[in-house]
């Protein structure tokens, strides 16, 4: 599947072995599948107990035009649980959901959530950003149920139920305490969307009674983005509804260097989840061996860490992290001149 | 209506002279009051041609129950059309809406017009941005309706209407070009919400036809969030659906210091308007004359301007603006340690 990639690192033998734990790759659209290589090569450099089993994801349509991802990919997901993806390009024009979307959709996964943290050596106009934010993924803006009332009169409907507000608060608060996070805080319009926003609150107030130990406070998303830009190292754990979510996880990415750089989670229940580089996927430069892996590397690390596989994870991001402290090998969005393999090289050296 | 500011400068006799044109005056509440008397210090130094009329807004029901602002400001307004106001308190738990919002929907003021521009001397993160957003006033998440579809499963409806979009794409296009400004982004998330967000940005492309000396481009609200903090001199002229006016307005504030510094103008057909500053009523430091007028100050440049008095406008802004530069003489929000009074009377010397 990946047999488009031209110029980049040489693609590593993927390896059905027993005691291996499998993980659905997703290499994705554009420079998706190269920098999915860069991301097996570390880790087999770092010998990570697992294999790799690829899967495409194009929108087909089943029974009745519903949109679908594949079945192949949908058998190994449900089979492994766990997976990692690259871009995958969502035209408006195709008529068919965002691929992204329709992902998140078929495993629920409820809970996106991305870290932000300042990285040493890559300079922005902050520094010591450390937040997450958790983005409620499954309704709200993105119900996709829209009407025309009367000839040029459209409405969308913004959807929020207590259950989904429930979870992701209670995800959020959960991840907080496993985190060593010191706060909770509830990202909202309720001023103005009293009864949607309203409920979300009042589910997230109601949560944290039970988390007595995890400061809860509660901000108008209009505050938080305007306190953000302010003094970001003010902020900790963020929860919020769907649109906001993406906003303020944009927002955040780019304090911190932007989407090249951040890694994200979509967790569902049960153990399911799918890590992504949430950047686009650079048609420009596909196949130039140009890109920058470390957001598909860094979301590759989260899902060590959802795995339970700790020191594997820190290994990598040590590396990582280590090579764009030392500034000699980076990729050319990184400030650097040098390719996506010879930057993968560099950390697959010191791993 | 001021008499309860205590330490405060000494409120100018209010004059009705022919000649003059009246605004009518909104003081606010909490340090509304005091930073109203700062202005109209301010006017009279500059020997502004205009008369003020003050005016109490507190919700009254009419008939039927329907919240209303008070009769006596809805008749000044309807005369006098400029209105300049303080900020409001909006309580949530008041049960009627935001007097602020109200205010818009009384006089239909469709847009709500925000320009940031850093200013010199007042150090934050980010240098020479100057960019304007304007915000569609009167839809949107903003329609207010919202349902329970069944227990725990709560709607709100996000209406774009044809008209409304056109009218505030083309207010974002006249304003850059009698402003001398080169471009229009429009912000939307139309691969969300493609009905109605899809017709906003319909209505946006239409009428950048008629405005080809504008340049035209457009963008997702998330990108834009996160190119903003990533370098924010990109950006020129934003038209936005309401929400995400709100949430970008806030966000460019920040960048330039916060919304103590930062106008507004709501602007509605025929001339009619009301400026305002968008920050809190600040009710701990009410009355002690600590408050910072610049946002309301600046508000009433952006009205002078609006009203053809560009001279006196001009010479305000630049006594402010001098203050703020030369660094002696500031409240503490600012980072100096005058009272508001003496900080106006900086500005009073300066005109
Ligand atoms: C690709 C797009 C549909 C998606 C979204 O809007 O959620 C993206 O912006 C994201 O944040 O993952
Ligand atoms: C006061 C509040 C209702 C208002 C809004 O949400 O529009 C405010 O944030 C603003 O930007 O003017």
């Amino acid at each position: 599947m990946l047999s488009h990639v031209v110029g980049a690192a040489k693609r590593p033998t993927v390896c059905f072995r027993r005691g291996l734990q499998t993980v659905t790759l997703i290499p994705g659209d554009g420079i998706g599948p190269e920098i999915s290589v860069a991301v097996m090569k570390i880790f087999e450099s770092a010998k990570v107990p697992i294999q790799w089993e690829e899967r495409n994801v194009t929108a087909i349509q089943g029974p009745g035009g519903r949109w679908m991802i594949p079945p192949d990919c949908k058998e190994s997901m449900d089979r492994t649980l766990i997976g990692l993806k690259g871009p995958l390009k969502t035209p408006i024009a195709a008529g068919h959901p965002s691929m992204n979307l329709l992902l998140r959709k078929t495993f629920d996964l409820y809970a996106n959530v991305r870290p932000c943290v300042s990285i040493e050596g890559y300079k922005t106009p902050y520094t010591d950003v450390d937040l997450v934010t958790i983005r409620e993924n499954t309704e709200g803006e993105y119900s996709g149920i829209e009407h025309i009332i009367v000839d040029g009169v459209v409405q969308s409907i913004k959807l929020i139920t207590e259950d989904a507000s429930r979870r992701i608060a209670e995800y959020a608060f959960e991840y907080a305490r496993n985190n060593q996070r010191n706060s909770v805080t509830a990202v909202h319009k309720a001023n103005i969307m009293r009864m949607s926003d309203g409920l979300f609150l009042r589910k997230c107030r109601e949560v944290a009674e039970n988390f007595k130990d995890v400061k809860f406070t509660e901000m108008y998303l209009d505050t938080v983005c305007l306190n953000m830009v302010q003094d970001p190292t003010q902020f900790d754990v963020l929860v919020m509804p769907n649109l906001y979510g993406d906003i303020l996880s944009d927002l955040c990415a780019g304090l911190i260097g932007g989407l090249g750089v951040t890694p994200s989670g979509n967790i569902g229940a049960n153990g399911v989840a799918i890590f992504e580089s949430v950047h686009g996927t650079a048609p420009d430069i596909a196949g130039l061996d140009m890109a920058n892996p470390t957001a598909l590397l860094l979301s590759a690390v989260m899902m060590l860490r959802h795995m339970g596989m700790h020191d594997y994870g820190k290994k990598i991001e040590t590396a990582c992290f280590d090579t764009i402290r030392d500034k000699k090998v980076l990729t050319g969005d990184l400030g650097g001149k040098s390719k996506c393999s010879e930057f993968t090289e560099e950390i697959c050296r010191r791993v």
